[in-house]
């Protein structure tokens, strides 16, 4: 399997995403941003700016070039030349009852053999709803189970360990799946293509239910604040924690494509004071729930 | 010269600092809130949230305990016990011709022998004036030549790397300056005791000039939108390149407090268009600019 068929496939699926949330969302369209990487290849950044979905990036990239020195080196293997393609997403609602949901799908190989896919799904919902957790994560296990019965319960641990932050023992929302490193070891090239492809083509309708509940849910000035408080963690775990941000920063990448993900508007308070409803989220911000058979105690 | 006589007149210094800051604002006072650390010391955090200074902390604290290995590691000696003190300040004004300022002094000793002082004032405008800017330069200069006559030189252009935004190619705002490991190598430990202490006196000096100049000036929306991107910008430096920030973050420091200087409410907008006087600051955000001598070509 070629590069470029991964990369064609994956702009295809790029495009239904933005097809699908603009109809999602229903007022606004995507504004597109091609550029070029000095070193080789290049992207399509999409935003939308709208009624509903307050800021919504919709990446693409396609990138070559001579590996960094310090990267192989880590790597264990020589000079080489890399290719690596995504697409990358994370959507931040105007209602503070629609949560942030993030997406990544990516392949990644160099000409002298090591190639893998990686990728993930992760809701950030501002206020916490059980079935509504559950339901996300019986979308994300089905879509696991078809393609291997381990999945669920490896990327779902996975999800919880990297989508945290440390600093303030929280996770970042109520987790989903993430996984990296799929290579030969754990199956040929076209079945983990089939996993990412479906992960992508099924990130919609992970998203679409809640979204639909909520976005036009009446809120209080009190649940906006705290979205706003929110939505400032959530940029402390990109800037502070996420890998591919900081790698992305470190070498020089498209800085605006890469830093789309952080939230339109954002608050910090010394010591802001959680009400009830926001308290009962803050305490289910950990990891190792079981969303799919959780239940409230008591 | 014993560290509990540098950490009681750092203490003196932060009560100097919030009394002349409620008067400058006239209108807020200081909330406090005092804190221990687990393994030893503790602090004293001060918040003013008010009509001016709309963000203001001014932080002391004075914590010791076992140096974490791979810190003593990093420096080369054994396991030993620490000690560190420091002021820590950053405000956050309401009004966007207002800049943010931050300065912070400290003071580090292991019981194995080695310690030293460092610290520093740095200015953020959110639109920069080349006499404010030429002014805050010159108390700068004025605090380090008492001292010694190659220290504005030499922490001016530390300022300059330290307070930089690589992955915007952008200056924080118009530096000033930044010291560290000011150690037996470079004086007795009394004359740096002097040097930080009078850099610590002087902070309010360097501020309240513009600060009166611009705290009541009317401003536009378009003016209070760039404030609240340029605040963004101070929290991507904050987040991923300030050393002390993410060294409290990475060691389980008093995270609240470390993040005090977060700005109360920033935004971010893909490709924000800057207009005219904006664009004129951001070309000013660069190394290597004379500000005492600085003027317009042309």
């Amino acid at each position: 399997m070629h590069k470029e068929t991964i990369a064609e496939e994956f702009r295809k699926i790029q495009d239904e995403i933005c097809k699908d949330l603009e109809e999602l969302d229903g007022h606004g369209l995507f504004a597109e941003n091609i550029w070029e990487r000095p070193g080789g290849g290049g992207g399509r950044t999409r935003v939308l700016t709208s009624r509903h979905i307050e800021k919504g990036g919709v990446n693409f990239s396609a990138v070559e070039g001579d590996m960094p020195e310090r990267i192989y080196k880590a790597l264990g293997i020589g000079p080489n030349r890399f290719f690596a393609t995504g697409v990358s997403i994370v959507l931040h609602g105007e209602n503070p009852h629609v949560p942030i949901i993030h997406m990544n799908i990516r392949y990644f190989e160099t000409d002298k053999g090591p190639w893998w896919f990686g990728g993930g799904i992760d809701m950030t919902p501002h206020y916490i709803d059980l079935n509504d957790a559950r339901q996300f994560h019986e979308i994300l296990k089905t879509i696991c189970d078809k393609h291997n019965p381990d999945y669920y319960e490896e990327f779902k641990s996975w999800a919880d360990d990297y989508f945290y932050l440390k600093h303030r023992k929280e996770t970042r929302g109520i987790g989903g799946i993430f996984f990296d490193r799929m290579d030969e070891t754990r199956g040929d090239k076209s079945k983990h293509f089939g996993f990412v492809c479906d992960v992508g083509r099924n990130f919609v309708r992970s998203y679409s239910g809640v979204f639909k509940k909520y976005y036009q849910k009446q809120y209080t000035q009190k649940e906006k604040e705290w979205q706003l408080h929110r939505r400032g963690r959530y940029a402390e775990f990109n800037l502070v924690w996420d890998k591919g941000t900081r790698f992305g920063l470190d070498t020089d990448g498209n800085t605006e494509s890469i830093l789309m993900s952080l939230p339109p508007e954002a608050r910090w308070t010394y010591n802001y004071q959680a009400g009830v409803e926001e308290k009962k989220t803050l305490s289910l911000l950990r990891k190792n729930i079981d969303w799919i058979n959780y239940t409230e105690e008591g």
